[in-house]
């Protein structure tokens, strides 16, 4: 296949009907926030779909394999990551379905239709940016609040999702009170939670989120996650995820 | 000891401290809420605290009990009610240190110094009214938001705790948007949020929560703590503050 690697680039094998994904090992992989994320996304037959600061294009590569989505969309602004996530849709022959688009999230709305998405799915940056010396580089924009904030994220999600259609987010706990505050904001109800715990005696340290636009009040927290046993093995659920999903645990 | 009990009350041994607390069993009787959350506020040396909806007063008793505070002010609406935590404050002869009040939780800062409290604590009534039949029920205006809401309790613990000063409270995590809404509306911040599961593989059903009045935005969640371990006994951590608040487990 006619697929052009960088230098520090490499295909990893997502075992998931056939699919595969470009990273960038000296930039920006996806990590199991990601295939969390799209595990945790609920999305239907034939929903229209948008990923925000989609990256790797790695969450919407899933949904498209594992999901009868009618299309999603991965939404970038960083042009070689863009560039990288589109070769990926390339390389997976999902063109039909995926699109990735090199944009600001926070001008989405003038591109993309307003309440025209079922389903929103977000893994943003999860960090201020105190502290971050090169701006320009590609894994703290990735992973900083540099180009986006989080209202920034929740308020394009907001404007993109239908009434009654699910926002799906990942974040960090330490940040739970903004993202409850912000929902109420953009009139993204929380609905369910489900705390990720490395362990299932440490505390979390991954939030995922559902919000429903307009739901009413009502939040359901969801037995823990817990990504290892105490013994240090993944455990049997954590296994199933990663086999959902197609990936093999390394 | 000349305390008179009604026919439906009992006195119950705490087992800390010789203490000893009357309860209506007919009415209302102090659950694993009130013991979690006296375990959970942490009380310094002198401390001046308020408990708003004391109820049999069985949280200014423990923490009069565990701590070395100088004064624990409980507060409770029901006369019948507050006149039973009375004569358990007199049976304990901690009538230096401990002052139950017999007040409305929303009038209160016309009784008690506003900014003049180190700690508050509430174990508030959970439940919406909806569907209530008897509103003069004291079982129902303990469980339900009858005679205050859960805005109130919060509103109330902010005018009294002082600057920096901490309120610590237990409620269902169905509530906790709200909870987190209500707590930036008054100056509340949430620091530690604690859930608390029945079993390790099962949601939570209770949460504490940690709020600094004029704390600095960063939430930090807590172990989980699990009432019962798979096989249905008591775990380590569970039997700990039964022992430490001196009860025994029934």
């Amino acid at each position: 296949m006619d697929i052009n690697l960088k230098e520090t680039e490499r295909i990893d094998d997502l075992q998931l009907n056939g699919l595969k994904i470009i990273q960038d090992t000296d930039g920006f992989c996806f990590g199991i926030d990601a295939v969390l994320l799209a595990n945790f996304a609920n999305v239907k037959k034939d929903n229209l779909v948008v990923d925000l600061g989609t990256g790797t294009g790695i969450i919407p590569t899933l949904i498209a394999g594992k999901t009868e989505a009618k299309k999603i969309i991965g939404v970038e602004i960083q042009q070689e990551v863009y560039e990288m996530a589109k070769r990926s849709v390339k390389m997976n022959k999902l063109e039909d379905r995926v699109e990735i688009i090199n944009e600001d999230l926070k001008e989405i709305d003038k591109i993309l239709e307003v309440n025209g998405f079922h389903v929103v799915t977000s893994n943003p940056p999860y960090t201020h940016m105190d502290g971050i010396k090169n701006l320009s580089d590609k894994k703290a924009i990735s992973r900083h609040e540099i180009k986006c904030t989080l209202e920034d994220v929740m308020k394009s999600a907001s404007r993109l999702v239908m009434p009654r259609g699910k926002f799906f987010m990942i974040h960090r706990p330490i940040r739970l009170v903004d993202i409850f505050m912000l929902a109420r904001k953009y009139d993204l109800e929380p609905k369910k939670v489900r705390f990720v715990h490395p362990k299932p005696n440490k505390a979390p340290n991954l939030v995922l989120i559902e919000f429903m636009k307009g739901g009413k009040p009502e939040l359901k927290i969801l037995d823990p996650l817990y990504v290892y046993e105490e013994n240090g093995e993944h455990t049997k659920e954590m296994k199933g995820i990663y086999a959902n999903e197609g990936m093999l645990i390394k």
